[in-house]
């Protein structure tokens, strides 16, 4: 199964970095339909040893900003080499390109419509269109791509096929305009929910590192205003609104204890403002 | 745990073949209530180098045709020798026998209630009655034989028990009548919706090999009318009815981006009909 | 990674030792978010080699009975020595304390906040406060230390780490009250109902050694009577009440493919009667 390492491969082809191969799946396929355990089956029957993680597959049908704000979150604590396999895939069936990205610490593999942005935009990131239908399986169906293309060419890149050799490099991969927080000329930020998590906590995009220190800070979102930073869930009374560090060094809205998301309302896209102000 | 194989069974007998074993999972347990980790925990004691792969766990409470249908989309997809452990099971604690199934190609572990129809009608196909307790947990309640019974008969297979020692062999395991889809006098073709997805999509019974090329098709389903067969999802606008070929070979009738079981509405068994006609 | 073993740990140190271990994880953190996916990316990448299951991800919100029922009945299933991650954690951020729990059989990693009173009511039980950051995340948030702190250090226990370097023993580990059934002065029982499952099955907390053989039993829940007690769900009709022997050895009421904890209505804490009369 294993081609001959051409040398452009990150992961090494001693038996142990075979043997820890681990390739993550992101889809909106749900779990009821027996879709992702075919995924799972194509996987192993090419590569027995790798490890396979969910990392979501009730992604909201076809979101490809949910997919790739929750994938961005989970990349960071995989071992090197991880293979990332995310099939969010409107348009599977036309002429949409598969495709393979390569960064200085992981893979990717998906449908080329902008779900990989955010890896496509760091600086040592490589492409290629899959067009090496030796890697996929012999017979490719219109409507399930995941199990067709995508699982079965991350699974090659876990047993040791390089990267290279799966499809021709190209640079004219689609990427999506990523969030735009923004600092105003009076010194307030200005940004949006990212994403709504099943306690209803709302993720900015606001990176906490933009709320310089020595300041007070206000915030409003959905018509609601919330006095100051705090620094954990306990800081507040139950069922109180609260803006904190986020476990991805960004600003979160929450209700202790409660759901934010249903009670404010808010969700992904709703504006919050943060307004600096000197403590006295 | 491994008894001597007594060359009865398919699996090698090799080191690597036991660590590549897989085990497959299919159930209406649901995953809130910790029944399938439990299987997990019991598998993994008997054979801890299995590797257990989901397939569903929702599928409708006792629903055999669901389990059926879902099973049968999997299976082919599996590396040869995969044990797969179906508990759909109505009659938990009643006379109905526990089987396991050998196919020339797999491995099943199930109650006798005709979940395991489609594995039992391949030709190749041997069955025995699990009546050997020695093979199960110790101590077998009456409420959970997926724990007690299913999961240590899949695990002792995975880890290398040769099938006929599980149980006496029998020929007369209950069957349930496969999807019946006909062609009529007229040339057009009448079928049934087998599954809907979680997008919505509706899987029929009808073969897309029926659909005789150079010859122009119309459908009907719940009183609507689809005017052709499409290739992709993209070959209509978004929210139009459209019907095409599955990714199992099957007619499949979905509404572009949108949910085709909720806004005809449809179901498994709603009745969907192909009519030809000359291509002008 | 690994530490010297100090002879404190129940775990061998041999190569089949590490490759069999097992990590458990039970959350409330729902499987949409990719919370769950990120803290195996951390096991991962600590302990390569470790199995990890998932028992329940759908406690609900910072429910600590649920879970505490839940992981009790799937516990005496996993191989010995298997590390129980358990993340349901409503003081995440405040000063309560991370802990690791050793009994004789199994490893359990937690927040100090009662969920790991059963393994804690154990007597050969001892517990540590996680206060060793060189096995967390070098950094720690303070809204997820499922990811920061108790995934890390189940996935060091998972690869060898003795349990005692972990942390610094103590003695005050906070354990919530355990369900109290009474035999009452007339001889009947008093329970209550502790979990109701997917299928609507109440579990209560009435153990089914208390119903000496020899006697009748009529039952009481929600108002509705249930004349004896049954052994399978097969004993009765479709839709009808029934009591019987839970596959925990728990008394159990059901509706034969119905669900009962909809249907009367009844949930966790519902009160049920158990009355005995001599067998005429």
């Amino acid at each position: 199964m294993q081609a001959v390492d051409g040398g452009n491969s990150i992961r090494g082809s001693s038996q142990e970095g075979v043997m820890a191969a681990v390739i993550t799946l992101t889809t909106d396929f749900g779990q009821k339909d027996g879709y992702v355990g075919t995924m799972k089956g194509v996987i192993l029957s090419i590569a027995p040893l790798a490890r396979i993680v969910d990392i979501s597959h009730d992604i909201r049908p076809q979101d490809l900003r949910q997919a790739m704000y929750i994938l961005s979150t989970a990349v960071p604590y995989f071992p090197p080499s991880t293979v990332h396999v995310v099939v969010v895939d409107p348009g599977v069936g036309s002429a949409r390109r598969p495709i393979a990205v390569r960064t200085g610490s992981a893979y990717y593999v998906a449908p080329d419509n902008g779900v990989l942005s955010y890896p496509l935009g760091e600086p040592d990131s490589s492409v290629v269109h899959l067009d090496c239908a030796e890697y996929w399986l012999p017979v490719v169906s219109n409507t399930f791509h995941g199990r067709d293309i995508f699982s079965p060419v991350g699974a090659h890149l876990a047993a040791g096929v390089p990267f290279h050799v799966l499809g021709t490099e190209i640079s004219d991969a689609i990427t999506l305009p990523l969030p735009q927080p923004e600092r105003l000329a009076d010194g307030s930020l200005r940004g949006q929910v990212q994403h709504a998590d099943r306690f209803g906590n709302l993720i900015t995009d606001i990176p906490m590192s933009w709320l310089a220190e020595g300041m007070g800070w206000r915030f409003e979102i959905a018509g609601r205003r919330i006095a100051g930073l705090s620094i954990t869930y306990a800081a507040v009374a139950r069922g109180e609104l609260i803006a904190l560090a986020g476990s991805d060094g960004l600003l979160e809205i929450s209700i202790r204890e409660g759901n934010a998301a249903e009670t404010l309302p808010a969700s992904a896209g709703t504006v919050v403002t943060a307004m600096p102000h000197a403590i006295p």
